[in-house]
């Protein structure tokens, strides 16, 4: 089930990536190229810094299938898809509260301190949007808007509160992830209503 | 023969980025950062990519020693290079050539999948450049001028056609590599005719 | 001793991290991420291109005490770190200087020629201040101001100049370190009369 998820996410985030590589008037191959970072630059930055190589998505020939689909489904449609806005949206939330619990885990099985595992949590769910950005010659946008990494972190102090609580793994993983996509979800909604000083909107 | 076209390639990835660093009119020191990064920045994340440490490059000191003598010589008579300018961009083009299949043939040590073998050819060849471009802080080059990258994606496709044929290993090194130089050539020539729609010109 | 050398270093790092990251109106997320990235960035590069993983300040949980502690104190006091601008200088100064003859060590345990040494000890000094100004859109300060970098090469080549001497390990490790710091100190009082082409001033 997690493994299905993961494809609408990484997919979510693949189009994401293609949207805004088509705002800077890139060509076909620049925007595959962000598509990819924008979907696995965060797994990848949090594979090099555990030391998991070759990292995971080169040994699972699906990522690549997912990102080439949807960033040619993106490109083909790319007037259209403002009809896709909130699925879009949705995906790439879920995507980002399903990316921290696998990152906060896979930290946990290379024995790191519980900090520095949510913060391999967050860096595998918004790094991947911080190497688009520098790539797209841009200050990164979620270092200017909290909220976007504050989920992440949120989620996974949670992961680790829950270890105290008598909760099965799988509900652990669950609850932390669901965590993750409310407050986000939340954060997005209370926006309307409270637009930061900067005057950002939107992801 | 092979390590031969390496130095040269080499060499000539460090002048093209000498002459980037000092268009940004960086200092000397600046100046040798971006000609390391261009000709061995490809090279690095592959081998991050694939789990190869020490990266190759810092492993034998060949590299270090053609980088900075090519760079060293590109700072002194930087107002003459003008008259290597095609032998650069010669040099450079057996450069990638070669870069990209030696990338293909690492990520098939390793077990890869042919897809994902292409993308490290094709990021060992490029890559360089990005990473200089980043740095820069421009928009890389490469994803606003299609026919680089995809050369060497030929090359890749190239390189895992030619198995299925009754031809030896180093045959298909050569043809392979000689499809990406031949493309890039190709490219730069019909170019003349047909400016992109971006207006950009040369490398 | 170093160990205590090292958190002040890391702490000094991650506060003028916030003080740039400030400069760019990050939010809180931003500002602590520009902190560590700053701090423990180019240890992070250093361990990636010689194959240590999980990264060092990874496996010690006191680098993200210290980080933490140092951007929120910073943060908090951001309007009077004014009159901690020269110990924060001195701070700065020492932790490249100890940087550089850690990660000159470091490359030399697996068994790196000199010269790469040399450029291991630099990137852990120096790349973390690259990434950072990365990340913040700008291109690196210490590809224009040719000092800062200068002054580590500089303690690398003391370094193996004194392994030929009958000198004790601890002492080199000292002496390289003190080369840095006080060609450091000695650019910035001779910077103070000549500024250099582009008009940059400070750090």
């Amino acid at each position: 089930m997690f493994y299905i998820i993961e494809v609408f996410g990484t997919a979510a985030f693949a189009i994401s990536g293609v949207l805004i590589a088509l705002k800077k008037r890139m060509d076909f191959f620049g925007i595959i190229i962000i598509a990819f970072v924008t979907s696995v630059g965060g797994g990848t930055l949090r594979d090099l810094l555990i030391g998991v190589t070759p990292v995971s998505w080169m040994t699972d020939i699906l990522y690549t299938y997912v990102i080439l689909g949807a960033s040619v489904f993106a490109i083909v449609f790319r007037n259209k898809l403002n009809y896709l806005r909130t699925s879009l949206f949705l995906f790439d939330t879920i995507g980002i509260g399903l990316y921290t619990v696998v990152g906060v885990e896979r930290a946990i099985s290379v024995g790191l301190h519980p900090l520095n595992c949510i913060a391999i949590g967050t860096i595998t769910a918004c790094f991947g949007g911080v190497v688009r950005d520098v790539l797209c010659n841009e200050i990164p946008v979620i270092f200017r808007k909290e909220i976007y990494a504050t989920a992440c972190i949120l989620g996974g102090i949670t992961y680790f509160i829950l270890q105290y609580l008598p909760i099965e793994g799988d509900f652990i993983f669950i609850i932390a992830g669901l965590v993750v996509i409310l407050v986000r979800l939340l954060a997005v909604i209370f926006k309307i209503a409270l637009p930061n000083l900067y005057g950002n909107t939107g992801d």
